[in-house]
């Protein structure tokens, strides 16, 4: 043990909506923690804070390394998840209970909103001279973290999408019509932008992808349908669920009230989106079969359709995290960031709370058309390497009969 | 070739809502068809019925065998699909179209409504003295058909049902609320009772589920919602589409008008159903964090999860309806038949084209609990061998740590 090394308990916990492998981050920090002297006790907090201030925890250090392995391959947050925002009296309960369990490591695996509740927890250390150790571990199917290039999370949910468009594209060629999937992503549009990967022919779908980052005018969205539906007498359409109107009024908010403690709409868990469009549809364009689909929370646990690259990464930034603490840092959040080149190569780099904290990354302009109803090839490349292979889909010759006579 | 062989050319269509394994059934017949002298060119309708009336064909015999192999393995209805009943007028119209093609084996790949098809289409054969062979090939999704153990795509479609509702529950543990999937399957539960093979520990959900053959009841619904959140603070909920009323009226009928050309109520392709029943729980429970997803199409075309006994058993029931009709047998039905005994064996039997026409199965009382809620032991040992091995789920073993004073 170096001289100076700051000795005591670890406390680890899970935050916001789970992924496919935030289990992996989890697992990973557990794992490098295992093998540090500095950390004596691992300690997970269930329901992330709220396990803290109602000292509800489990002594990881106990788990077995194949009950640990079984869980980073488990969707969904294994210590339960939770969406609070602490407020200064919260903070004040939180620090009693970490002193009161020497803990002098703890790492909050979330979102933006987890990095923000972070840098509380560890504003409020510092004024109250306590040392220790507070890290954020990304994760987000919103893939709307600052300063990465994306997060973990993203990748599996971005496969579950485009090859749930994959299929859905050859369901629509199978039978025409206009079909509408809502994507999630909140005000980020990569989840929803990652249906263009289901693209292998010409005239696949989807044929029209509308993102958070522009403006949504319904009389656009009718007169782009009513050109696709002409051109392929089909029409496959991605829309993000985040979707607003010029004045940055969200189109699903018109019909729910539903609000968390971060103050953020309900977005997800009822098809109202995409119904309101699919109605609209039908009344101004005249087209008849219209369908609307919700993928709903499958985007973000489905079990058994994992990136690997993600999987990879996910249990590195845990790992990180913990290597970035024990080795002196006061703080920080691990971020996943592309070296140049050709190949798809990451670095995992310390950047500090606030730099992730409270605002969300959008798509950049390169990564959407100009017309803003479509992704461009610098996102396909972007998001081609994290996904990783996908079905094979085949595709008949159909060598036409003359007809007789 | 054997004296009397029927010798002319074949046509294959595929019709209804496609399956994730409908391909592997056309590549069979078409295989089979290939290695027979008494078919002579081999023709597939593009869209079904429809594809005959317009003669819009192609010529199958064309595609090469590695072609064919990647079709197989893709999801939907590579010929296209068609959701048309034939008038008497168009049943004239298609019998002056197989004449002039010299069609011999006609093929058609579908649920219970293409099987009456098939059968009015024989029955115009037989009263105009056209000697063919004219036989259903069984898909569903609903695993609805008479006379079948069960029919291809029910097991794919299964096994995304059951994926699906271990990554809810995994969610719905993380972040624990009411959370209600609605599944398809028109008025056969089957597809929303293989939601129950999700389960591995004694307190995964789905919690209850609620299949079209037992009437719907509200306050029964609400009360078994609130018993089950009251026990573990969460309740994961599987819904049919097709959920009815003591009048046998379908509690979605309620919210939409569109019927088909068989006259079916348009299930699927809208989530009012679920957005109906979390407004009810949320109305009449008090319980506050209340979701609906309803999984629409990708359950039936999700590519990349396909069950390996559907795909073979898919395949197998292509191959077999050639089979019979080269050798000799005037019309049928390929029925999925399983055999009795410990493990898992099906064979494949050609039953009259009535037999399967028209009228639905539905799930045997033995496979429904008494309360009407959930399903019994004897599905799920139904159901297993068909769906196969499924994602391990891991779980913390969770030691509490003692609570310091």
């Amino acid at each position: 043990m170096a001289r100076n090394e700051l000795v005591g308990n670890m406390l680890i916990a899970q935050s916001g909506g789970p992924t496919a492998v935030i289990n992996q981050s989890l697992v990973g920090a557990v794992l490098e923690a295992k093998k540090r002297k500095a950390i004596r006790k691992i300690y997970g907090s269930l329901h992330g804070i709220k396990g803290i201030l109602e000292e509800q925890l489990v002594d990881l250090g106990r788990e077995t390394k194949p009950s640990l392995e079984a869980v980073a391959k488990t969707p969904s947050s294994a210590l339960g998840s939770v969406r609070k925002k602490p407020t200064a009296d919260d903070c004040r309960r939180i620090f009693g209970v970490l002193k009161k369990y020497n803990v002098r490591y703890f790492f909050y695996i979330g979102g933006n909103d987890s990095a923000e509740t972070a840098h509380i927890i560890h504003e409020e250390a510092r004024k109250s001279k306590y040392e220790f150790r507070c890290f954020h571990i990304c994760k987000t199917i919103d893939n709307d973290l600052r300063q990465n290039d994306h997060t973990p999370g993203f990748a599996s949910g971005a496969k579950f999408v485009a090859q749930a468009f994959m299929g859905d594209n050859l369901d629509n060629r199978a039978l025409p019509g206009v079909k509408i999937n809502v994507v999630m992503g909140r005000h980020a549009g990569f989840l929803t932008a990652a249906s263009a990967l289901a693209r292998v022919y010409p005239d696949d779908g989807p044929h029209l992808v509308y993102l958070p980052e522009r403006p949504f005018a319904m009389s656009r969205f009718l007169a782009d349908v009513k050109r696709v539906y002409a051109k392929y007498g089909r029409c496959v359409v991605a829309v993000s669920e985040g979707i607003s109107d010029r004045n940055g009024t969200p189109i699903a908010s018109l019909f729910t009230k539903e609000v968390d403690a971060h103050g953020n709409v309900q977005l997800s868990g009822t098809g109202a989106l995409g119904d309101l469009l699919a109605a609209q549809i039908r009344e101004k364009t005249g087209i008849s079969r219209v369908r609307a689909d919700t993928f709903g929370y499958l985007q973000r646990s489905f079990p058994g359709l994992v990136s690997d690259v993600d999987a990879r990464e996910a249990r590195a930034v845990g790992r990180e995290a913990v290597r970035f603490a024990v080795g002196g840092y006061a703080s920080g959040s691990v971020a996943i960031q592309r070296k140049p080149g050709k190949s798809y190569r990451v670095e995992f780099k310390r950047v500090p709370l606030r730099s992730v904290a409270k605002e969300t990354r959008h798509m950049p302009a390169t990564f959407i058309n100009k017309a803003g109803n479509d992704v461009t090839t610098a996102f396909i490349e972007y998001a081609r390497p994290l996904v990783g292979p996908l079905p094979k889909i085949g595709r008949l010759k159909g060598h036409a009969v003359k007809k007789r006579k």
